[in-house]
Order: C-alpha cells, then sequence, then structure tokens
C-alpha cells in the first residue's frame, strides 16, 4: 500500500485500473441480483455479464458462447487440462518445458490417470522448439498444451504453428495466453487453437477472475460441478462485478495495445542498454519478447538477494516467477534454456507498464549499480 | 439495478454492504501485490490476507490455517467431495436427499472412480432422518456430506449428531454450511465436523469468495493445481479485496446477528400469518428453521408463474434453487420430504434480511393476494 516504491513486477499483478473500479461500482454499491434469478434484479446482472462475456470475446476474436468464465487463469488452465483429457482416452499430454506451475502440475496429476505426460524442449532463447514437437507427435497424443508468451523470459511462442503441427497430428491444442493477452494482439481464431486461457489482473482487472475460451467442437467436462451456470461447463455464482471489470480491462488494454507498446518497450530498451553496461546477461533477447519484460542476471550476485536489496531502496522487481511458491529452486523456464544453475540462480524480472517512467528506470539503474557494487564487496571479502 | 423492486431473495445472493466497500476499497484505488511477492507491495498483499484469515477463522471458532479460500462455495463443495475421496480408497460415499447441486453433482461425478453414492432421506419436515443415515452408515462409507441449513426450505440439520454417527463408523463428515453462516451461530469445532464450507455472497460480502474449513487431520487433495498458494491446496493468485471484504462481511454478520435474528423472525411471522390466511402450505414450518426463509406454495397454483407475475408489480422472490440452472423439475427438496409433485409445482421462497420491513411485508402479502385471486380466476375460465 506503499506508493513510494516503483513498481516495476507488472507480470505478478497490476493495480486496477480507475477506469476499471468505475464499471464494477454499481455492481458493488447497489442491490444486484443472482443472475440465475428470474426477477428483476437477476435479469439485470445477466445482461450486465452477458454483456461483459461479448466484449471479451470481441478482444480475442470469437464468439461469446466460447467464453467461460473462471476464477483466475489456475482455474482456466487447470479447466483446460483435466477437462479436455477427461473426455478423450488416454494417450500423451505434450506440454512445453516452459510451461507455468498451473499447467505442469495439473498434467502432473493426470499422470495415475494413465495419460503419459511429454515435454517439448526450448531453444537457447526460451523459445519451444517446433522440430521437437512434431517429432514428439509421433506418439499418439491427445492434448498439447503450450503457453503464448513467457510469464519469465517474455519469449513469445509459435502457438500458430504449433497448432497446425497438432492438428495434423489429431491432437488438440491449449495455450496459456494470461501473460500475452493485452500486451500484444491475441486472436484465438488466427492462433488456431482449441482452448485459451486469459486473466484479469494482469490487465488491469480485478485479481479472481480469468476465462477459458473453448472452441465449440471440443468436449470438455466441467472442473466444477453444480448448478450449470455457463452453459453447464463452470458452475458456481457468476462473479458479476469482477467479470465487468475484466471486460474493461480488456477492452482498455486493447485500445491503448499499440502506444503502450511503444513507450514500455522504450523504457525497456534504456532499462537493458542501462544493464548492459553493468555486465548483465540478458534472457532471451533475440527472442521476439513482450515489450515490457526483461529478465536478467549479473553473474555471481543472487537474484534473491538483489531483489531483496532492491525492495528496501524502493524498487519492487521478481526473482523469477512471482506465481509460484516460496522456492530457492533456480527457474526451470531458465534450465530448459540451457543456462546453468549458478546464473539462473542470478535471474531478475523487471516487467513494466505505460505508468512507469523514463525516470524510474534511471532512478532503478543507478540503485541496481549501487547494490551490485556492494553485494560484490561483500563477496570479495568472503572469498 | 432497479430500487424500486422490494429484494426478498436474500438467499440467492445480498447486496454487498457498505462498510464491506470500504474495507475492500483500498485494495482497489491503490497498488496492490501479488501476496506470494517478496517486495512491499506482496508483503502488505499477504499481511491483509492472513489478517483476513484469521477474522475468518475467529467467525466460525477454528485456527487461521484451518482456513483454505476459494472462488466461493461451489468451488468448496467441489474441493471437499473430490479432494477428500480423491486420497481414500473408494467406498460409499453418502449425501443428504436435499444437498445443493454443487454437493449433488460433484458426488454423482466420482461414480465411475467406484465411489458407490448412497443418499439419506429427510422426514416431512425436511430435516435429516437420523436412523436412516446410522443404518446406511453400516456399508464402508469413506465420507459423508449434509448441509447445515438447507437453501430453500431453512430447514437447520442435525449435522453435529450426524458427525458422532460418521464418526463412530470411521467415515469423515463435510458440511455445506453455505445457508447457516452469518445467519446463526455456526461453531465448527462444536459440530465436530471435518471439513465446512462458507461462502461471502450470501452474507453481504463479495460474489466471487468462500472458503473450505478443513480439519488438519484430514488428507485432502487439491483441486486446482499450480504455484503451491493456500498451502498447497488451492493454487492461484489470492483474491485479496474479495478475501478482506469476505471477512469483514463475516464480522459484520456476527457481530449483528442476535439483533437481526430477532427482526426478520419477527418479518417472517408478519409474512406467515398472512400466508395462513391465503391458504398457503407452508413448507418444513415445524422444523428449526433460518429465521429469514419461509418457502412455501399455494395449492393450484404455479410458483414459476406466481413468481413473474410478482416480479412485475414489484417483489423479488424466488420459485425455488436460485442457484440452479433453468429448470421447470419441481424442487427436489420438496420431492425429498413426500411433497407431491402438483404441490411443489407451487412453490415459492421468500428470503429475507434485516434490510427488509414490515411495510414490506404487508404490501408482499397484498400483492400475493391480488395474483392469487387473479389466477385463480384465469384457472377456473381455463377449466
Amino acid at each position: 500500500m506503499t506508493t513510494q516504491t516503483a513498481f516495476l513486477d507488472h507480470n505478478s499483478t497490476t493495480a486496477l485500473k480507475p477506469q476499471v473500479l468505475e464499471a464494477m461500482l454499481p455492481w458493488l454499491t447497489q442491490p444486484t441480483g443472482n443472475p440465475t434469478s428470474r426477477h428483476v434484479f437477476g435479469r439485470n446482472a445477466r445482461e450486465a455479464l452477458e454483456l461483459a462475456r461479448k466484449q471479451i470475446a470481441a478482444c480475442v476474436g470469437v464468439q461469446a458462447s466460447q467464453v467461460v468464465f473462471t476464477s483466475g487463469g489456475t482455474e482456466a488452465n487447470n479447466f483446460a487440462i483435466k477437462g479436455i483429457t477427461a473426455n478423450l482416452s488416454p494417450s500423451q499430454l505434450l506440454i512445453s518445458g516452459i510451461e507455468h506451475p498451473c499447467v505442469t502440475r495439473p498434467a502432473q496429476s493426470l499422470a495415475w490417470h494413465d495419460w503419459k505426460v511429454a515435454t517439448i524442449g526450448v531453444d537457447s532463447q526460451g523459445v519451444i522448439d517446433l522440430a521437437q514437437a512434431e517429432q514428439a507427435l509421433s506418439a499418439r497424443t491427445g492434448l498439447v498444451s503450450a503457453m503464448l508468451a513467457n510469464n519469465e523470459t517474455g519469449a513469445i511462442q509459435p502457438v500458430a504453428e504449433l497448432a497446425q503441427l497438432a492438428k495434423a497430428h489429431g491432437a488438440l491444442l491449449h495455450t496459456d495466453a494470461v501473460q500475452a493477452f493485452g500486451k500484444i494482439d491475441v486472436n484465438m481464431s488466427a492462433l488456431g487453437v482449441h482452448a485459451m486461457t486469459i486473466s484479469s489482473h494482469k490487465i488491469g482487472g480485478p485479481i479472481g477472475v480469468g476465462a477459458l475460451i473453448v472452441d465449440k467442437r471440443v468436449d470438455i467436462a466441467p472442473l466444477l460441478h453444480g448448478g450449470g451456470q455457463e452453459r453447464g461447463l463452470r458452475s458456481g455464482t457468476e462473479n458479476v462485478a469482477g467479470i465487468i471489470g475484466f471486460a474493461q480491462a480488456a477492452q482498455l488494454a486493447m485500445q491503448s495495445m499499440a502506444s503502450r507498446h511503444t513507450t514500455v518497450k522504450q523504457l525497456r530498451d534504456q532499462l537493458e542498454s542501462g544493464l548492459n553496461r553493468l555486465g548483465a546477461v540478458i534472457f532471451a533477447q533475440q527472442a521476439e519478447r513482450l515489450p515490457n519484460t526483461s529478465f536478467f542476471a549479473i553473474p555471481n550476485i543472487e537474484g534473491e538477494t538483489l531483489v531483496t536489496a532492491l525492495d528496501k531502496v524502493g524498487f519492487a522487481v521478481a526473482s523469477g516467477s512471482a506465481c509460484s511458491s516460496d522456492s530457492t529452486e533456480p527457474s526451470h523456464v531458465l534450465l530448459a534454456m540451457g543456462i546453468t544453475p549458478d546464473l539462473a540462480r542470478g535471474a531478475v524480472r523487471v516487467s513494466l507498464s505505460d505508468s512507469n517512467t523514463s525516470e524510474e528506470i534511471t532512478q532503478f539503474l543507478a540503485a541496481l549499480q549501487q547494490q551490485v557494487q556492494r553485494l560484490k564487496g561483500l563477496n570479495a571479502v568472503a572469498a
């Protein structure tokens, strides 16, 4: 709740945009119905909910009836992995080596349901190896899951190409587009995927809302059974205010995408020029990346230590995936890229938004240099 | 969003209390961190989240570490049924005949995992038959699930007695306390249950938040896998603002419970006196009930028709469970009580809060009488 610290960790979560709160407030201040109720309160809630569904659908190039609202990206990814495989006979489930834990762990949970989980590797820039994917697809494969942009490196993945390969081998493809959505153009029809996860709180919307967009030809089993909401695919009273906030945030993100891209790209260029001068290794720098993300390490300095030191002097950054539980293991994404564990332990992630300024970057670089010098001094004493 | 209609459907959802919104607003207007992040924004979010957990725990007489936050009652019930049975060898799953679909449908989904689902009947007042339960427990039973108060009739169930029976037979007991929580005293330790579901939006908190309270000796498998939040039991970024709102609503509900009980009980007595004069059959009237709930039928008049007619003249009531999908089937709760399908089709539910007034009840009864006379006239013409 402090405002003195510069927030440079927008891939972990984002502040609610004022226009989003404005759109939500009528549903938080006036009597609201359960969208299942048939009286006027219920019908009004239903109408607002269905408008939000159309707005979200338009943002990703699908029909409203394909949007299944969930409690967030984690639920949507669990729903996709467990719900699609539940209606297929067990075979191979193929995931990339750089997926978020909310894809890898649901995948692992299927192992005792006779599914065989296999991993597609990535190259040194953190990009999925399509040749390896094609080879893996020679084994009978029910589902492939590959993220659209990596949350740690920002590297954008060849999901459209992978979807074509999957189709040619009779497999379905799910993509976790949580980090890509709102930062780059995400059109589900153009990608040709069968299911896609998006989330609200990464784009200035409220936490606790997301969606799985599902191709109508995909037979998916619900994860949450009950009252039959969301066409029977996701039971539970719909979070009307949250969903309206999500739709508003998505629309704002679409409107500002081009200008935001330019702004954050300039800030990141400024950042990475400075990082180069400090001798940092920038991961996935040769890959096509999200414009806001920079993942780097200063050799021989622990990322955790640096994050803690930077926090003390007013800069909020991440050491790896902020979405996973406390763990001092080096990033699985970096290890998949062939980065040594030693260097990977140095990883620091800066993720920007257009609320950040060039001045903040200048100050951040100065603080980083100071902390690096201090820590190198400590290392020298210790050695 | 209209305020001209009297809202008499508080068991379906409730308006957010102003004090709840006030507690949530700092988390919706200022930069907020992901509680997993280690920087100051993340730590502040974590601290607020853990305070809310303590507050919820205190409301139900448990330790904070027993509270697992979910996206609502439906997720918590799915988590309980699927998560507890996942770590037991298949046997009998016993549920009452009056459970919400978000208990019955997860239970049915276990059938192909070799679990046998059996149902405990209720008496004519909608109260679980303990003798029948004991008989059913003679078959090896892993889990019993029985709600604490029924959402349709308001009938309070002998869950503490059932928990003792279950324990004596080596079975675990889960209770869905969604409708009871905030309306009557709910103490998990006193009930002696192993898992308990509560929800936020039934008590003036936001939609999209709930919790499963779990006895530490119960080995429960997660439903949502991922980053390992909630001690690994429920992954997904914690809905900080929503959880803070839930805790605030729960505390307010505890503070006002006694006075609210008196107020809504008086309103319901006024209502039911009038209903008796109109020849209504009041369901579960001899049972110990939630003080706010009245479920009744006017013989030979369809509940759906009455609800629609009352909505047009400014009264929002429900025809049955507002939480289930569109269905013209008579209430399964009433059928379980031995009510004839014909009478059950007449069911109308009025569920009050202390925001309702005696004047509203007077006006409602007048409107009901008018609609009943009109519909009886139509029936007479049709006959």
